[in-house]
């Protein structure tokens, strides 16, 4: 028996409007520079014997201690904490190819993962259109970063890039969160929701709309977490794939095999009805309210679609959704990808692992479900929130466990001590930096000139 | 009337005494990581209303801005306050081609950026011995950037790549320091040298030992500062400069053209007969006392090479030499281009400056001169120290003028308000940032796990 979907309620609650004058303000002003990150020294940097040891003459002897074994690279750099958020800007959020102009989106990623996880994330957008050259052009850097976040990238290159670049660094994690990320929350929210319904992953029938770098990934960990290929459908905008359909790609085809040798070419419409499961990550207004009408009883309805969800909450509820969830933080049962990557990483981080492998991924996601105890979640509750204290330990401990068991760290730490470091560095980060911000209003008073 | 130097005192003062110890403890073991540098957020990230302002969905309002109109990706993010500290790791310091060992270095680097000028450095090797290769890789990461210090990069590369990264970003500044910021102060030195002796630029005879990337920059300099061609050799391990010598390349071909039309064909210590100033770029023990002895009274010698000057102060002073600057922070007279670098960009990313100019390189020279008054010259004080809290506005400022005097500004700013903005700048992160450095020790105290 479940209560009845309260995401109207949620919808637009005073606390999450903002207008476009909030984000400027957000942006603009922060002294010294403008923008959402600064770069400073955790060393003192006030005489000359800070200069002599952190610049010339000192810091050669750190130097000539890493040239005569490279394991010191992290023992005297920040580099071991340190990730690159690279896109090319070739799909920033829903706004498609706007190259630079998505720069504050990957400040946006450096920033949470800081606060969330006490990750140093260097934020940048190389505007390349060619795959190879953009490969070749993080491959030159990556030695500086113990990992790569890769970022709003379109398909079908993302998918390219992710492969050749995880082939050619095999020593360091290469990640594109909008694959993996919204993939391993989706199926984080998958999972409770279907206990919220009482419905069993072997059983139910999903169809996942978009066939883009998230729709492709969720495909993906969907079939690795016990969805039946039987049972599940992909469309993209010229309806269900098919082996030589047309405007297929070899990635679209891989799935295609999987999910639907019969090659039934159906329309989206087609495809829902009697779905248990459709999940949206697709376009704005992709689903209709008589498409949702078309499902199985206790239907789930995921639509995260950025910045604007392919069905409103409220409509898909009036429609006959049990539960609703989208991309955004405005609305009740959010899929964002905020839950996943701050704590895959400072997992990932904590044991040096080689690569984020397959099991790494749904352990995540079953990490990030557990977050709900059994006997709180409701439809209005299928996920918790990136605010949750306990979430980035948890998820960061169970994602180095995974690459322990995969055989993919280079550093061996239990999960307890991954779970009690994620805590202390969170904690650090808000008694430090993050008390900072809260400060910096104040400081510009009294020294009057801002 | 010249006292007496006094630098065998200077040496090794306690408070510049260091081991290797003390190197290691200031690099490893700052938490969140170990080495110099951390990401931060300079806005709040604490509840689902800073999310959806910083990332989705609120991000989106910044970057549509940015699309379009791209005067707003500076306004909106922080990179316009952003360069990038970038080598190929082919010449660190005096160590050679170490590749990424010499990662410190940059970190330290950026750290004075910060502290000095709050300028926002990140860091970076690109192991890449082919210059093309290289030069791509910077072109391709240089829209991340209001500016490119590049650093410790082998000649003859290091000239080709900075004038080709000159040439093809032509909106953005390209500096190599170890040219210029070195060369820079080096001038200045000699400028405030040659007032304690009472020379003439005009009329003195110059000897720069080393062709490397400082030693070609450095005669540049002073050749556009007054130094007559004719009075100026430059000499590398082979001995004088001139024309189809043998192991020549184009850079020195252009200086020789200058420097000895007549072809002189001398060892290094037939050049130094006689002259009134001697500057070493090149190696440990390259100066012997023989060869101050065989100088012009009152004898100006800069031992620059880096971390072992070519020959000791106090074997220089007991030879004759009036005045004696080296390289490092424990001797007087430090010719270090720590006091070039943080003022240099600070002054051209205020004013958007394309490019750092001729002038803009003389201005910043006697900038940096003017810091120690006339009155307070003496052997032992040529030159101010990076610490001196009006040197980065002064420098600053000077720089600014100059690219607006070159129109390569594209902001518009007084030189009075680059000064008061770059003593704001400075003030604002000691209360900030700075201070967080100091309060770090106690905070791991009270959180009671470091």
């Amino acid at each position: 028996m479940i209560e009845k979907s309260e995401v109207e309620k949620a919808e637009g609650g005073p606390m999450l409007k903002y207008e476009p004058v909030d984000v400027y303000d957000y942006h603009e002003g922060n002294y010294p520079g403008n923008g959402k990150i600064e770069i400073i020294s955790k060393t003192p940097v006030t005489n000359a014997r800070d200069l002599t040891l952190a610049y010339s003459p000192g810091v050669a002897v750190a130097c000539k201690a890493i040239a005569s074994d490279k394991k010191n690279l992290e023992r005297y750099t920040n580099i071991g904490n340190t990730i690159g958020v690279i896109s090319n800007g070739t799909r920033i959020l829903g706004l498609g190819d706007i190259g630079m102009a998505g720069y504050p989106v990957m400040e946006g990623k450096s920033i949470l993962f800081k606060a969330l996880a006490n990750v140093d994330a260097f934020p940048m957008i190389i505007p390349e259109q060619d795959p190879d050259k953009f490969i070749e052009a993080v491959e030159a850097i990556a030695p500086n970063f113990a990992g790569i976040n890769l970022e709003d990238i379109r398909k079908p290159d993302c998918f390219y890039i992710e492969r050749k670049l995880d082939r050619i660094l095999p020593d360091i994690p290469v990640f594109h969160d909008d694959q993996w990320g919204t993939a391993i929350v989706t199926l984080a929210g998958v999972i409770n929701a279907l206990k919220v319904v009482d419905k069993k992953i072997e059983d139910v029938k999903v169809v996942m709309n978009g066939a883009g770098a998230s729709g492709i990934a969720i495909s993906h960990m969907l079939l690795d977490a016990g969805v039946q290929g039987k049972n599940m459908l992909s469309v993209d905008r010229h309806g269900t794939l098919f082996s030589k359909r047309g405007a297929m790609d070899k990635y679209k085809e891989e799935l295609a095999d999987r999910l639907n040798p019969s090659k039934n070419d159906w329309t989206l419409a087609e495809a829902i009805n009697g779905a248990d499961v459709l999940i949206g990550a697709s376009s704005k207004g992709a689903f209709t309210s008589e498409m949702i009408e078309s499902m199985n009883e206790k239907a789930i309805v995921f639509a995260i679609a950025n910045p604007d969800p392919e069905i409103l909450p409220s409509l898909a509820v009036k429609a006959g959704a049990a539960i609703v969830g989208t991309g955004r933080s405005d609305y009740a049962n959010q899929i964002n990808n905020v839950l996943g990557f701050p704590g895959i990483f400072r997992g990932t981080l904590d044991v040096r692992a080689r690569r984020v492998t397959k099991n790494m991924k749904v352990a995540a996601a079953n990490a990030i479900a557990s977050m709900v105890p059994e006997d709180e979640l409701s439809v209005n509750k299928i996920i918790t929130t990136p605010t949750d204290p306990l979430l980035m330990p948890t998820s960061a401990a169970a994602v180095a466990k995974a690459a322990m068991d995969d055989n993919v760290a280079r550093n061996r730490m239990t999960p307890d001590e991954v779970y009690e470091n994620t805590v202390k560095r969170i904690e650090y980060y808000k008694a430090t930096a993050g008390k900072l911000v809260e400060s910096r209003k104040d400081i510009s008073k009294v020294l009057d000139f801002l």
